[in-house]
C-alpha cells in the first residue's frame, strides 16, 4: 500500500489518476482525518500500517501564484519546509521510504560556453542567448543535480517560494530514502488555475523567457517508475527533455487552439517586475540525463506542448465566459 | 543528566555556569563530536543515553545583531526553526523531556488601558506613552503567554529573526514535553557583544524605547528551577519583572559607571530606520506572572541593572583601548 498525501492538490490528484491506472492499493490522508503535520501522528501511522511507499505532494505554492508567498511567510515555511522535515523524520523512524514533490524553480538561467568554460546565463529572454540557442544549442546546458541552486536563501535573490522549496532539500544528513521529484510550471490538457497553458492565456501580458517544464501526467508516472524501477534515492530533475520559450508556447497556442488575438509581451524584466508582480521568477532550463539513466522517459517537450493543446479542454466556466 | 546544546554560545555558556553550579551532571553535546542537527544521530543519543532532559541553547540570533538575519535566511531558520523540530521529534521519540531557548522578541508594544478596553500600543517611546507609564502604571500591561506574538510571520512586519523565533513555538500538535523559556535582550556584569549593556555603551547613537529585558543569570536560573520543580510544560515569558527605557539604562550606566559622555539619541523612528538598519526592532514589554505562579522568582529589572553596573567587568580588549 501507497500513501499520498496532498491527494486533493494539483499534482496530489494527478498521483491518485495514474495509481488508478495503475490499480495500485493507496490510501489518500487528508488533514481532517490524520493530522500528518503531527511527527507523533504520522509516525504512529505509519509504524501501524506499514505503506511501502509514501508520496508528499502536499506543500504551499501560492495562490494565485508564487506572489501570494511572499506575505505568507509562515504558512509557505510550514507547507515546504516544516512538514517534509517532519515526513523525513517519521519515515526514518518507521523505515517508509518515500517520494517529495521539490520544484526546480530554484534555479536561475542556463549555463552557456564561453570559450572552453561553462558559465551561467540569466538573461533567458535576451536576444544574444536566443540566437545562440537556435543556431549553437550544443553551446548551452541546463543545470544538473550536482549543481547548487542559485535562486535559493543561500543564493539570493530569490522568491520566497524558491528559497522555501530548496532549503526542504537539504536537511542534514539528507533525507533519507527519499526521492526528490524536481517539478517545474506543470501543464497538460485540462484547464486549470495551475496549468501552465491556461495561465498564459489568462495573462493579460506575458513574460518573454526560456523554461524547461514538466507535463503533470509524465511528471506523476516517471515519479512512480523511478520508485518501481528502484531507482538510486535522491535528487530528479523531472521535466520534459528541452526546453521552450514563452514566445513558442505562445504561437503553439494560437495555432492550435486557433485564437486569434496576438498575445502581447512585456518589453523587458523593468517593464515586468514594475507591473505588480512581487515575488521574482526562476525561469531556467533543467537537464534529465540522470532521469533517462535511469531508465525513464519523459517526451520532449514540444511533443507534451503539442499533444495537450490538441486535447485542449477548457474549463465549463470558461467555455461559458 | 542533563543534555546541553549551544553550550559555547552566549546563553548556554550561562547554562554551564549555573550547571556547574549546581553541581548537576551535564553533557555539553557539540556538533563537531556529534552532529545534532541530524535527527537519527540526535534520537540515537537520546535512546542509548537517557538524558532526563534536554536544554537546546543552540540558534541562530546574527553576527553583530539580528540585521544579519534579513540576508542569512537559510542559516536563520536552520538554527531557529529546523533544529527546534528535530529536536521536538528526537525528544519525542525517546521520551526525553526538554527546554528551548526562545525570544520574547516576537511581541511589539505593550497594552493600555483606554475606557474599558486593552489596546495594543507600539510607539513605546512616545510622550503620550511615557506620561501614561510614570503618572498612570496601571493601565499598562505587557504582554502575556495567551496574547499571540504580533511581530512574527503571521502578524507581519516583523524581522526575519523574530519571524523564525515565533515559528518555532507553534509546530503542528505542540513541541511536546517542552518548555519555552522567552528571552529578550539579555545583559550581566560581563562585558560582551551581545550585553545589552555593552551594546548600549558601544553604539555611537541610541534608539529610545521601553523593553522588557532579562538577566543572563537570572534567566538561566530561572530556567533549571522550572524543570526542578517540574512546573507545567508550556511558554513561559522570562523578563526580570517590570520594563525599563534605554534613556534610563543609559543613565544607570552613565551614573554607575561614571562615564562623563551623554548618550545621543535618535531623534524618532525614521532617524534610527534611516540610519542603516535594516530589520525591524521588537520593543516590547511582557508580564512575568505566569512564571511567578509557578514559584520561580527572576529580580525586578531594576535591581538587576544596578547589581550588574556596581559588578561590571570590561572586556580586556576595551580596557586596553
Amino acid at each position: 500500500m501507497i500513501a499520498l498525501l496532498g491527494a486533493s492538490g494539483y499534482i496530489g490528484s494527478a498521483f491518485v489518476e495514474a495509481l488508478e491506472r495503475r490499480g495500485s492499493k493507496f490510501v489518500a490522508l487528508s488533514r481532517g482525518q490524520l493530522d500528518y503535520t503531527r511527527f507523533s501522528v504520522l509516525s504512529a501511522f505509519l509504524l501501524e500500517n506499514k505503506p511501502e511507499f509514501l508520496i508528499n505532494a502536499a506543500g504551499y505554492a501560492g495562490k494565485p501564484n508564487v506572489d501570494a508567498c511572499e506575505a505568507a511567510r509562515a504558512e509557505t515555511l510550514e507547507g515546504n519546509v516544516l512538514l517534509p522535515l517532519t515526513i523525513a523524520h517519521a519515515c526514518e523512524v518507521s523505515g517508509t521510504p518515500w517520494g517529495h514533490v521539490s520544484s526546480g524553480c530554484i534555479y536561475n538561467g542556463a549555463k552557456v560556453l564561453r570559450g572552453s568554460e561553462w558559465e551561467i546565463e540569466t538573461d533567458l529572454a535576451g536576444g544574444a542567448f536566443q540566437k545562440r540557442r537556435l543556431e549553437n544549442p550544443e553551446s548551452i546546458r541546463g543545470f544538473d543535480e550536482l549543481d547548487r541552486p542559485n535562486f535559493s536563501f543561500r543564493s539570493p535573490p530569490c522568491s520566497f517560494y524558491s528559497g522555501s522549496k530548496a532549503l526542504a532539500e537539504e536537511p542534514p544528513g539528507g533525507m533519507g530514502q527519499c526521492y526528490l521529484w524536481r517539478l517545474r510550471m506543470p501543464f497538460d490538457e485540462n484547464d486549470h488555475p495551475r496549468n501552465y497553458l491556461s495561465k498564459l492565456q489568462r495573462y493579460s501580458v506575458l513574460y518573454e523567457s526560456t523554461n524547461s517544464i514538466s507535463h503533470r501526467g509524465d511528471f506523476v508516472r516517471a515519479c512512480l517508475e523511478l520508485w518501481e524501477r528502484r531507482a538510486a534515492f535522491g535528487v530528479y530533475n523531472m521535466t520534459n527533455p528541452g526546453h521552450v520559450t514563452t514566445r513558442e508556447v505562445a504561437q503553439m497556442i494560437r495555432r492550435v487552439l486557433g485564437i486569434e488575438r496576438e498575445f502581447k509581451f512585456f518589453a523587458d524584466d523593468r517593464e515586468f517586475y514594475g507591473s505588480g508582480v512581487q515575488a521574482l521568477r526562476s525561469n531556467c532550463i533543467l537537464e534529465t540525463r540522470k532521469l533517462s539513466a535511469a531508465g525513464v522517459r519523459m517526451r520532449p517537450v514540444v511533443d507534451a506542448l503539442a499533444e495537450s493543446l490538441k486535447r485542449w479542454q477548457k474549463m465549463p466556466a470558461l467555455r461559458a465566459a
